[in-house]
């Protein structure tokens, strides 16, 4: 590693303002109130859990209380990304140094972050301190945006409701109070679509999302299949796993559908098990399966070839195929570095395949997947740092690489600007400038 | 990156003649006419494809008229390595920068590239040029080779008519004719493929090859089943799938019968989904899938102790286990990196993996898999610039490894020469020198 | 590669005793008579089987012949890691320089190695030499421990019998006799269990462990199913595909059982398929699969929260799930690097994904699978190496890295401290200074 070329490359790239196409924020607050909210992140739940396993539930809901519980066991997760993280936010955002971090200085970080936290001006000062200008969410279909700062937020919509729990007599009830009727037919679940698509753009939808099981399958089914489907579970019969996976390859058609007719991207998130353990924490109960293929997206991918369709992976084990699937297929577009795979080890990895073998057009770099603004900044310098790795070890290589034209710095920023900024906006069609 | 070291290494690596064990090659011409067949081979086309789809089909069948298409495009796919080779050909065989390729200069592009690639001289000066000794081919059953440099190009047989397609009639025609009687008994698919090796090893037969389908099974099939399935689809009911994979694993044991008997290697491509993209451009619609595992050739390997299999496989996720393989089997022989394998990324995993772990005379360093001569140099170049860089860390690495001896600059380049030339050639069992 | 930071690191971290959690070692004898009996190890005679096939099986049991036979034939495999683990064996413990490894030399170097080795010090000589405070062992239920060194040798049980060969009627008739009573009921398996895990614990007991087959499931099975499996065995019949993985996942969980009631892990090796290379030398015959899941162990994991499961994996594809499945699950710690995923690359990768995203007083660094004490010291080192390759790496990174502390000298040597004695102790339950 050339040390000095990869700070150089990184601060500039670190200066670039943060276009995040995927978060979990809540657009009503941003931002956390004290250092208990940003702990109550799954991943310092599931750390500490991990690392020291206690039959005592951790105060999810109390933040202070949290803090307290959570504290002593940070020492044990020291080495992890997330804590890295973490100490980002301490330094950058409440200037506490990482040494402050004593068992016994709960109360006082506590005290001393909800002094600056848990103040009106917070979010903004943030936003501005870290140089945010986009942030997309992660929304409902029946939420409501009113008040929502369309300048800085873009809603995207979670599509799990009518793919997967379609079959639970409670989120059909919950669809039927938000259109106004029940829903028995295919055609009420296509207005509850329209309806949704046609909300969202009010509020200036960035695109349809979805968090995929591992080894899903689409294909083409029937009108008349859906119907039965519908009346079975509308009946009170159970679905089997048949079913279950025909009416997730339809409605996700139905999904497709709305996002061609709306021109939005769907956007994939490929391969989870979800609940699968038992003594986890809330949000960390999911994992994947190295198991897992994207053969089943065929169908999709070629019934909708004017659909952008920017996908994500959850195992290192479907990286090698999405960069395959982005290399050839026009619609797919390889996005970001996902979860289990949002660490330095595998983004360094699948930086390098994609920009050995997709075209730099496709690439979307980075989304942050956070739950607050603050942990955007962090995630973020994560993910450039080993960009600028990369970019740094690109320009060595092609001033000797019998192959390569020189890639000079004023390239590697090109690109890297390209990756977090232009590319993302320029997908999913938010063709502004920053 | 010891820059110094490894321009070292590669400048006399690259100094080797070249021996390509697989190509596409069509030795009646070798070479491209001009840059239009060149921008042919479908990287381009798929890469273009994938960057800027349009509903209309480019002109692939005009050279020049594919020229102005494509050109302007290029741009997009900058960062990728199959740009870089052939902004390798423009200049080392064009002379032309590639400063030159702007869009407005296509026509003069294209006719400089017709001066000089349209001469009956331009085949053998690129051979020199490029020092190539040996390029072997892909070669239907069927095709003759009058007028052959058997000097200079080897026949190798692709398979999958016997193995994939025996159940379209038209193919069986196609047997009966070169046959000269109908095809209806396994005994006269096994004339087929007799008449077939003897016509091959009459024009220097290298080995018989198969680009073989994810998660393909091999396994003992009787006589009397292969009857029996014959006569099903000479009956013309379709086979099913289970019909499908019996046979395939029949007919691919006659040719591992035919390998033995006339002692040549059977080359195993694994791991290819083909057609599964809609929008592809020609060449450029086949993908593969993670999920895939040499499991199913147990029986294939168990059963010919004798016949050689040079193996090569499409997924990264099926690089360890090929690694394994050849690690314990004798006659399982890591192969190059093929196609969705064959840029920098997984080439510098798979060099190292396989260094570590298998016998280092087992090894065949890299194919092209080129369809025009002009291709063998930048492929060659990209695989020796990955391998100069494996081996200078390995000389690094053993200055001060608590368990290596010293690896030596000498001994790297030995290590470089037989990966890349005298492994091919004993294991396909060309014993020449060049 | 900082090569002087590297060495100063490594010079440390060999400086270290040695745990070592997992071997096969022979605690009657402990070490290697001659350089024929370290020459038996499977890696040699399977890479020199690889490399040169000969249909004339090698002299197995006879270490003079076998001398003979190998030497000529370590020239093909001197690349490999192996090679450099007897090259390190030459050195430090016969003082032979690996230039006298010539095929002539093979009785000089023969008797030689017996002079050294073959005397009743040898073995206490080599494990100061060595600084070797404590080898695990892997030993069959029914094996008596009388005069072995509990201070220095930990016993461990291998589950396979219990679980695998149950069908087998010479299994069932050996663990009778063990029993004193035939083994009709599950009750008589649990007795046998609980027979062998009380003279494990009197002998010091580390560990249950078991090699897994690939695509093992757990799940819940009944006692009366259990117990219509055993009468189907004891009455002669055979069982199916399905009886054995129903019994399997039965008998994985009576053991889990006395892990619990014991307060012992379990060790979990997954992945492994055995029996498929035909051709193969005696434990050479072994591979893996590519696609395989941990899916099949949600079920006893998430039953035994209590019950502590290291784990290692055989395939590279299952390195990034087991990294995934330690992050957030409590009771699963990464065990070391194994078999086919035991050599550099590999190890690098898994290195450094483990200390990116999982709970550093979770990760057990390693253990050499050894089948004589000789071999420990070098594993060791090829796996210290790669350790201070990545410490030295994060040190230097921290440096720079917007989102790092300072990662100190001080620092790297903690974590390797805890990855290499103090985890695997604590968490094998051997709370031991050393």
């Amino acid at each position: 590693m050339n040390s000095t070329l990869v700070r150089e490359l990184f601060s500039l790239i670190d200066a670039l303002p943060i276009v995040d196409i995927h978060t979990h924020v809540d657009w009503r607050t941003g931002t956390a109130k004290n250092i208990g909210e940003v702990l109550s992140y799954h991943y310092y739940t599931e750390l500490t859990n991990s690392a020291d396993f206690q039959e005592v539930k951790l105060p999810y809901t109390d933040p202070k209380a949290l803090t307290k519980a959570i504290l002593p066991k940070l020492s044990l997760i020291s080495n992890t990304v997330q804590y890295d993280w973490l100490m980002t936010i301490s330094r950058e955002f409440l200037s506490l140094d990482p040494a402050d971090w004593q068992p016994e200085n709960w109360e006082a970080i506590y005290d001393h972050s909800a002094a600056i936290m848990d103040r009106a001006e917070w979010c903004s000062e943030l936003i501005d301190q870290c140089n945010l200008v986009r942030v997309f969410l992660t929304n409902q279909y029946d939420e409501t945006f009113d008040g929502m700062d369309t300048s800085f937020y873009t809603p995207c919509l979670r599509t799990e409701p009518f793919v997967i729990y379609m079959d639970q007599p409670a989120e059909r009830e919950r669809m039927a109070a938000y259109l106004g009727r029940e829903v028995r037919r295919p055609a009420d679940v296509v207005a509850a679509i329209d309806k949704t698509f046609e909300r969202f753009l009010d509020a200036g939808m960035g695109y349809a999302a979805m968090s995929i099981p591992v080894n899903w399958r689409t294909f083409a089914v029937s009108d008349e299949d859906a119907q039965r489907l519908l009346d079975k579970t509308v009946a009170g019969t159970a679905w089997d796993a048949q079913d279950c996976e025909a009416w997730g390859a339809y409605s996700m058609c139905l999904l497709a559908d709305a996002c061609r007719k709306y021109k939005k991207p769907f956007h994939l998130m490929i391969g989870v098990n979800r609940g699968v353990y038992a003594q986890g924490v809330p949000g960390g109960t999911d994992l994947f399966d190295a198991v897992n293929s994207m053969r089943g997206y065929d169908y999709l991918l070629n019934t909708y070839p004017d659909v952008r369709f920017p996908t994500a992976v959850l195992s290192d084990t479907t990286g090698g195929e999405l960069t395959a699937a982005a290399w050839i297929r026009h619609n797919v577009y390889p996005s970001g570095h996902w979860w289990y795979s949002n660490h330095p080890t595998e983004i360094a990895r699948d930086i390098r395949r994609r920009i050995d073998a997709v075209p730099a057009c496709k690439l979307i770099g980075y989304f942050s997947d956070a739950y607050y603004l603050e942990f955007i900044l962090p995630k973020f310098r994560m993910f450039k740092f080993e960009l600028a790795v990369a970019l740094a070890e690109r320009m060595e290589r092609s001033l000797i690489h019998p192959n390569m034209e020189t890639f000079a710095f004023d390239d590697a920023l090109v690109l890297a600007e390209d990756m977090l900024i232009n590319n993302p906006l320029r997908i999913v069609g938010l063709d502004e400038d920053y």
